[in-house]
């Protein structure tokens, strides 16, 4: 994800506070998942994401293919989270100086022309370079009428979330442990779906705010808290999860690629079920709601607090 | 540089043309320095340039400033050759997990924004990730009205180029025998220029193809006469070269950011000296012309054919 001056709390965004500190005015609307910028009647959406072997998967687990596919689908999830329409993909892909160079590099790409074709774009451009382990860095483009940022939540609006969550973590302890997932919580981890077509739905529908659980749902809630300056209450057991497992795992899997939303209350069930309908099938789920107070989350069981949610490590453990 | 379809000879480019090829229908306009995508009334450029560490620089050779700089005029200079104005850049940034990273991830981010200020742009977003070995992967974006292609060359145009070269290899050659390049040397590797406003000028004033000069004088000529098929002929002995340092060499050192243009044969050295008043003193020099024939670079010495010059290796050998 690109990512956003208004950041939640950790080690990594401390880090990352203090390289886009020193771009000062040069740096331009760093407060998204996508950097938007005005172009005549339309805005342009752009985001970066880098995938790398060793740091975000591991090539005994995925195909060359599957490498290529999640590394794309999980930057044209940005897009999806600022409900614009992809225009197509630039990608740096680094290849090891192997015999197998020639095979691997066109397996990462296949997956990405698959992915960023699966919504509508294309591969307008590329680099290749030799690295030590694979590298695959995409950068999405698309356009949007009117995007759906991270700080237009205000209290009394509700809190919905895409699909079901858990399997990505889940499945990333499983290949961890040295097993293979079952395919279901394989198929979450290899081939993430970018919402791109429920982004621009829930955007029609009146969004107000917008983000994709990249960092887990409990931490990306606390970057719109942040954003919009809110507080974001989570009923834990209203957290949609994949069969078998618990909504609080749930709640901390990353890289998950749903997105969370800020939607007026006006916005109910009987909207939901028209979305699910409209997104083949996909489920849209009201978990919480916008409170005015400090910008932060709170997670409830049954109405009382419990304690928070850690972060994604997004980082593969050496 | 992105990738362009119409490529020259070297097993670098066979590589790159598989991997392109089994994009199929799905790739977009990858025959260019830049991607070029129709947005309402004006045309997005975008492309995507990776440097790294053992690779494209070494941190004994540059400051962490200098490192990010480099890379980033390295992707702009790619804007320039289309004719495109900077919006600006994505920067995907990987960092070794050292104490010092939040410093040398500040220094490179300087770097970027300096170079990207310089053309007017902005640093629109970022990712950072952990890696082996540093990475800067710039991805820039940029509007352009008209333009100016590899492809547009005709028979009869006359060949012009900017800027004196030949200090790029050299001061490589300087770096990787363990000395330290002449300051001049030095600031052209350490400090290039993307030659954005060049680049407009040219094409206001009728530049039917342009190219930047990244593979070296002699290879880029011939990525230029592929696109445009048509016969280059260079004339080694105009080549405009770094004192001290002989045409041959010249013609064969890459990464020296300076464009190769395509100009009709009305221009002239009347219209040359105006382009250096416009662009702070910076030289334009004929250097060959566009002839009926087979796709190819001639390099010709008092007006006999000479042996053809290699390409610029970019791989730094280790």
């Amino acid at each position: 994800m690109t990512k956003p001056l208004a950041l939640g709390a950790g080690a990594e965004f401390d880090r990352l506070r203090a390289v886009f500190a020193t771009l000062g005015a040069r740096a331009g609307a760093l407060g998204d998942d996508c950097a938007l910028v005005r172009l005549g009647k339309t805005t342009l959406a752009a985001s970066i994401d880098a995938s790398l072997e060793g740091v975000h998967f591991r090539t005994e687990w995925l195909s060359y293919y599957e490498i290529g596919w999640r590394a794309t689908a999980g930057a044209l999830s940005d897009l999806a989270a600022d409900a614009a329409r992809p225009i197509g993909v630039l990608v740096s892909l680094g290849i090891p100086g192997t015999e197998r160079r020639g095979d691997t590099a066109a397996g990462i790409m296949e997956g990405v022309g698959a992915a960023v074709q699966s919504v509508g774009g294309k591969v307008l451009g590329g680099d290749l370079i030799r690295s030590d382990r694979y590298l695959v860095d995409v950068c999405v483009l698309g356009t949007v009428e009117r995007p759906v940022e991270r700080r237009g939540a205000r209290a009394g609006d509700l809190i919905w979330v895409t699909g079901r969550l858990g399997a990505s973590a889940r499945a990333l302890a499983e290949f961890q442990a040295g097993r293979e997932p079952e395919p279901a919580l394989r198929a979450r981890f290899a081939r993430p779906e970018p919402r791109i077509r429920a982004g621009r739905w829930l955007a029609r529908r009146g969004a107000r705010a917008m983000i994709d659980v990249s960092d887990g749902l409990a931490a990306d809630a606390g970057h719109l808290a942040a954003a919009s300056r809110v507080r974001i209450d989570i009923d834990l057991e209203r957290i949609p999860s994949h069969p078998g497992i618990a909504p609080r795992e749930a709640a901390g899997s990353g890289e998950e690629y749903e997105l969370l939303v800020a939607l007026p209350a006006s916005f109910g069930e009987r909207a939901a079920r028209a979305f699910s309908r409209a997104c083949g099938g996909l489920p849209l789920t009201c978990i919480g709601r916008c409170v005015r107070g400090a910008a932060e989350v709170r997670l409830l069981e049954r109405g009382s607090r419990v304690a928070p949610v850690a972060g994604y490590d997004h980082f593969l453990r050496s």
